[in-house]
């Protein structure tokens, strides 16, 4: 895989409360500099980064209901379509976990397909993906999820929101996920700080990556390729 | 101080993205049982709330922009009006911490008086609580921070969320926030996890606290006054 290969299935992303409008343009400036995919950033920085990276192929992703997905259907539906309205293209909501876990699958299904229903009216091009917060979750309730991704068609399912304290991505949930999942995409996030771990996601199956450590990440992949 | 007096500081609070239905109906059973001020549950679950505590002195808090604080006033002033609709009486904002940490003090003070505005128009007896996580900030920004609730006219201050990283409420921050604040009332929460801690903060200034172990730290303040 080359260092482009591998930027071209990042977000890059910066979604910690302390970010400042600064360090936005900055993860934007990196992103054109090293081709990501995207720059993931909280919904109150979406103009900036669109701003920043308008007539550039980098994209702007946003979250909605982030990072516990236990807001109301409309607020999420409201994240959604703000950042929408700001030239995001993609959205990253997280699902109504204790629904879930309480096994309300009609509940999660229809919080989740009312957002999808905004993003797909935005556009073809507009792409929704769907946290699970895997680590906080059982096998059965990881698969009780992808049904409900599965019947609201969503794009992608993402591991993870990368703020839970049970953890982020791990292998086996990407495997997991694109068992279950297959033919929607599997965005692997959370903790993924170094190249090994990035690859071993993409061995697994991630078809993206959601990365703070983007820039180490990539410099070490091309530091790699200029030995071989 | 009785079981009692400290039962009506305390938002007996559950704000995990697990938690389920049962497990909301359980806390308001708890608060009723126990003569808490407040449960303080998600915005998914006030409806829920406001049913099972209705007709009781029990009020029910939630949250907006929670815990990240990093969506848009639209999207706060949407969280807030939504609970206010469903119920809820008190709302914890969680202030624009990027904007906070960059000196941006008219962005982090329009942001909080757009929601004020929301709460006050209520009525005279809901409340909006401000969130300033304050392990995350230096004396100088919650000073600013301070400064900004003073200007926005908010009811309480509250430290933290309860979900950063960097920790929750102590008796040091909780003394800066009175000493900077008063008349505006302190919240205490993040962390406060049994009795000898609560009382703690309130001799550091407290008037309300947050936390989840509500029920065990009035036990053992139950026992503590039996056997005196």
């Amino acid at each position: 895989m080359t260092p482009q290969q591998l930027a071209a299935m990042i977000d890059h992303t910066l979604l910690r409360p302390e970010a400042t409008c600064p360090q936005i343009d900055r993860l934007c400036a990196q992103a054109l500099d090293h081709g990501f995919c995207a720059v993931c950033v909280n919904p109150v920085y979406v103009s900036q980064a669109v701003r920043r990276l308008t007539g550039s192929p980098v994209v702007v992703a946003s979250v909605a209901g982030f990072p516990l997905g236990a807001n109301t259907t409309a607020a999420k539906i409201e994240d959604a379509r703000q950042a929408i309205d700001a030239g995001a293209r993609e959205i990253d909501m997280v699902l109504q976990l204790g629904a879930l876990i309480a096994g309300e699958k009609n509940r999660v299904r229809d919080d989740i397909a009312a957002v999808a229903e905004v993003v797909r009216a935005a556009s073809p091009d507009h792409v929704l993906k769907v946290i699970l917060e895997t680590a906080a979750l059982s096998p059965e309730l990881i698969a009780l999820g992808c049904r409900c991704c599965a019947e609201a068609q969503v794009d992608f399912i993402k591991t993870s929101s990368g703020f839970h304290p049970a953890g982020g991505a791990t292998e086996q949930a990407v495997r997991t996920l694109k068992k279950l999942a297959t033919p929607i995409k599997i965005k692997a996030a959370g903790g993924i700080g170094d190249l090994k771990t990035a690859l071993s996601m993409i061995e697994a199956g991630a078809d993206r990556l959601g990365m703070s450590a983007s820039v180490d990440v990539i410099l070490a992949c091309e530091a790699l390729s200029s030995r071989r």
